[in-house]
């Protein structure tokens, strides 16, 4: 069976839950804290030498990093990955947006805000996030006003990549009342069977 | 025939251009100068919303960003795009580890230092990227001490993703002489048929 480490209070790691429980498939969810720094132990850095969660553990004991490269692995011949080499470097180009332009503000606010409580040495840095974000934000609602979901008509492992901060943007202090394409595709995304979000995970965990 | 928007000057845009001569590819190299704000220009943004070069014109006027997901498309079928889905994902775990980990420490040092010419209100800035980018080479000595190449025995985007701004880290500020297995990949690379360095481009362009 399929062994993720994670915090699903990381939208990187619940990117990854997200997508096995929409494919219906088995795995084991091993918790690690990261506020804790239980992604900087000895015996974690053995597993990831980049010392970040998620990471994937095959069958077999491999190893996989990056959220996005393990959604890569696990979407191959689904529905959530495309068959077209164009598109399929499209969804990877969102993916590599989302990396750069898009969680270091969104992902990094909300995790100064929610997780550190906002402390005063760090207001300077959580207020300088919020430009970047919300110029994020708009080269979205820019694809979004155009076709219903990143990549065109079809969901995609790069609408998990960008729903899985962005649901949770406002928790990093961003209104997203004007971006009514953005909000129509976040809905649209949450109307998938057997969609959960980084809430509903974290009520179950704590029932 | 493709058509290439970027800087050399910029490790991203030199990614494209190595693996585009390494492939033998025909292509035009459209200079976009990014210090004089050429990405930011509305005929620009009109191509990439996002404001970023390198950006890929194909024959047909379709467009792609994002250096990582162009190096995918391009590299698709070819000697540096591997077969096996568990070492593509690797590679993409790499390019992504690349954009997240290494590029905002050894490129943004390299700009800052190279390109700003280091001055007394970025100094802190370029000061708190070294330690991170150091970060960044270690993870990927650990590698370099096992395999040839990031991903195994073989030449892949990984390698190309990572040298672009590796091979001219020392212009951030960065010391590679603690790195043995990083140099030795460095060289090997180097010593690849019809390799060039952003350097050699640049005389190029000046010549």
């Amino acid at each position: 069976m399929l062994t993720v480490y994670g915090d699903i209070r990381s939208g990187n790691c619940y990117k990854i839950r997200l997508l096995l429980d929409l494919l219906g498939r088995e795995y084991a969810w091993r918790h690690v804290d990261v506020l804790a720094g239980g992604a900087r132990t000895a015996e974690f850095l053995a597993l990831n030498p980049n010392g970040k969660v998620p990471l994937l553990q095959l069958e077999d004991g491999a190893t996989l990093a990056e959220s996005n490269a393990i959604l890569y692995l696990l979407a191959q011949g689904s529905r959530f990955w495309p068959q077209d080499a164009l598109l399929q470097a499209r969804v990877l180009q969102w993916q590599f947006f989302e990396q750069y332009s898009h969680e270091p503000y969104i992902a990094v606010a909300r995790f100064i805000n929610l997780y550190l409580g906002l402390p005063a040495e760090r207001r300077a840095d959580y207020e300088a996030k919020q430009g970047p974000g919300h110029q994020a934000l708009a080269v979205m609602e820019t694809q979004l006003r155009q076709t219903p979901y990143l990549c065109g008509a079809d969901y995609s492992i790069a609408d998990i990549s960008l729903y899985a901060y962005t649901h949770v943007a406002h928790e990093g202090g961003f209104d997203l009342s004007g971006y009514p394409a953005l909000q129509a595709w976040l809905l649209r995304i949450a109307q998938q069977p057997g969609h959960k979000t980084i809430a509903a995970y974290l009520t179950e965990q704590t029932a």
